[in-house]
């Protein structure tokens, strides 16, 4: 960069369940470069916990990190990553943002996280800030998502909007009365975890019948197997390589767009339990808009389209209710990673202003 | 009143599915005085909807007012009686507010309300105003409820707080982030109508499985009919007057906090339910606090406290969720009433700074 000072850019991390995607975003919200890569997962998920070793090569004097599943390393690699493409940008890196799937308190620490129990109470922004040398901020990684799209995207300017994130498992944003509401200790949003029936099928939370044993990507890809492995679904199979046991929900979503009955059957019956659980929470918050995101936000209007149907159906929203528009996140399955980046940038503002 | 100009209070009105609560409540929160009625039901209440006739009382040059069960005529009667009191006690009444039991819009009228259809549309702020010469405004009774213990009682101070009245139905008021959350059309907090279970009995929102019809006043009476019928529950019959027909909810609550086991034993059942539902606005909202109102309220810590211990209980969060104490409504079930007259108040403080 030479001349004038460089633009001001932020990065924005979201850890999936499964995958990890990594944005480089200028301050007016334009994505510049993104990185994805897989969320390193432990080999054997039924060995017992060591939540001592290996842990995340020290630097300096500092202390190691708990980093059981190499994490903070992959995360620290595609932040380093995405700091050498800013050059190219002539935009310079001023913070790193973080979204988590699970409970982020106060603190920004873990508290807890189904899908990456390993994770749980490990100091992910102090051990990336020692990593990087850059400031780091973390949060939910739905409360990022709805950030982004408040912000920059589907929802600007609304004052009520409930975001849910539709991946792994399901998580929801919230703005509440024109603020994102985090809750007392940070944990709002976990929608995921509504329980749809108190008979249903357990649950890593600890209960049954949770909203994302039927309504997830995960949900997706189990009910596809199902169907496949007696003998249905052939479109979707196709695109897993002809494996039934490798079917995942975007197969499903893929085959679905690309017109396949069959597959398009499945993600309505899909939606029909999504637009119950929205149905919930709309009682509940009286939003103005829904905005999926996550994984499945992939799909677009074939998602989104059945959701919105189901929800303007006769006895799906409670009485004297009227419908709520369902699009999808503007910023797709990047809106996590795009949010989280956006905390970043808003962490430095608030920290210019108090110079 | 002679000498220095007298004190200022306020009316408020909390319309239930069953009970109409009125309070004189002073500036400073004190009950002053209050009246209790029924609520003017419809003769048969399974006879077309008649929604032009009769009409209340017209008064001056004013539009005559939809008011087939003569609802507007009982609030306006009871405001008249307390306008009366507020002489003796010192005070000028300068507002009514009036909680209503379903959707109030932003502009004041009922949208849907369940345990209400025949008040559905009407402009009772605007009838009940022309009725009483005093500026009235209507909120939802759990948002009232949700006001009077957020500025006056158990919620004092708080961020995050959960307010759930347990009555004919079950409503919920919100305080999100430090500010009570209407939602976008005011709609927010129909708690009663999430699904608990989409197999469940049909509710009169249209739905299936709503929480209310496992968890509120009214669910309880069905449950001990149903107990009674089969010979059991005679200490709560015996409260009934003998009649199996005529046990209510409250029968069983009076049981229970005279230590009746088989009535401690039912309501033992109807806390779990509660747990269940509080769950799962807990695992959205991350309140700080449960305050439970309503006419359940009145069963005091016989409620409460085993409403706390399910909640506590392994599994019923979700996992790594710490357990949110759970108190009753220091207003006990006059917090909706006492909301409503805080809701006038604060109408009023808006338009003295605005002069």
């Amino acid at each position: 960069v030479t001349g004038a000072a460089a633009a001001t850019a932020t990065i924005g991390v979201d850890v999936g369940g499964t995958k990890l995607l990594a944005v480089l975003v200028g301050a007016d919200g334009t994505v510049l470069a993104q990185r994805q890569r897989l969320v390193p997962q432990r080999q054997d998920p039924l060995a017992p916990r060591d939540r001592r070793l290996p842990t995340a090569k020290p630097t300096g004097g500092a202390e190691p990190v708990r980093d059981p599943t190499g994490l903070v390393d992959a995360v620290a690699e595609e932040v380093g990553a995405l700091v050498q493409r800013a050059g190219d940008h002539r935009v310079k890196v001023v913070g790193v943002g973080v979204g988590l799937p699970g409970l982020v308190g106060a603190d920004g620490r873990l508290a807890g996280a189904p899908h990456l129990p390993e994770a749980v109470g490990a100091d992910i922004a102090g051990a990336l800030g020692t990593r990087t040398g850059l400031p780091v901020v973390v949060d939910n990684d739905a409360t990022c998502a709805a950030l982004a799209e408040w912000r920059l995207g589907a929802g600007r300017g609304r004052r009520d909007v409930l975001l849910v994130t539709v991946g792994t498992g399901i998580g929801a944003g919230l703005v509440v009365g024109g603020a994102v509401a985090r809750g007392a200790l940070g944990f709002a949003g976990e929608a995921g975890h509504m329980v749809m029936d108190p008979t249903g099928p357990p649950c890593p939370c600890g209960r049954r019948g949770c909203w994302e044993r039927y309504a997830s990507g995960d949900a997706l890809g189990e009910q596809a197997r199902r169907i496949a492995s007696h003998g249905g679904l052939g479109a979707v199979v196709a695109r897993a390589g002809g494996q039934v046991a490798a079917v995942r929900g975007e197969h499903v979503t893929d085959a679905a767009m690309a017109g396949d009955p069959e597959a398009t059957a499945v993600l309505r019956s899909l939606a029909d339990w999504l637009a119950l659980g929205l149905a919930n929470l709309l009682a509940l918050l009286d939003s103005e808009l829904v905005i999926l995101a996550g994984g499945l936000a992939a799909a677009g209007s074939a998602v989104a389209v059945p959701v919105a149907e189901q929800l303007g159906r006769k006895g799906v929203l409670p009485a004297d209710r009227p419908p709520v528009p369902v699009v999808v996140a503007r910023f797709g399955p990047a809106a996590g990673a795009v949010g989280a980046a956006r905390l970043a940038l808003e962490a430095r503002l608030v920290l210019d202003e108090g110079r």
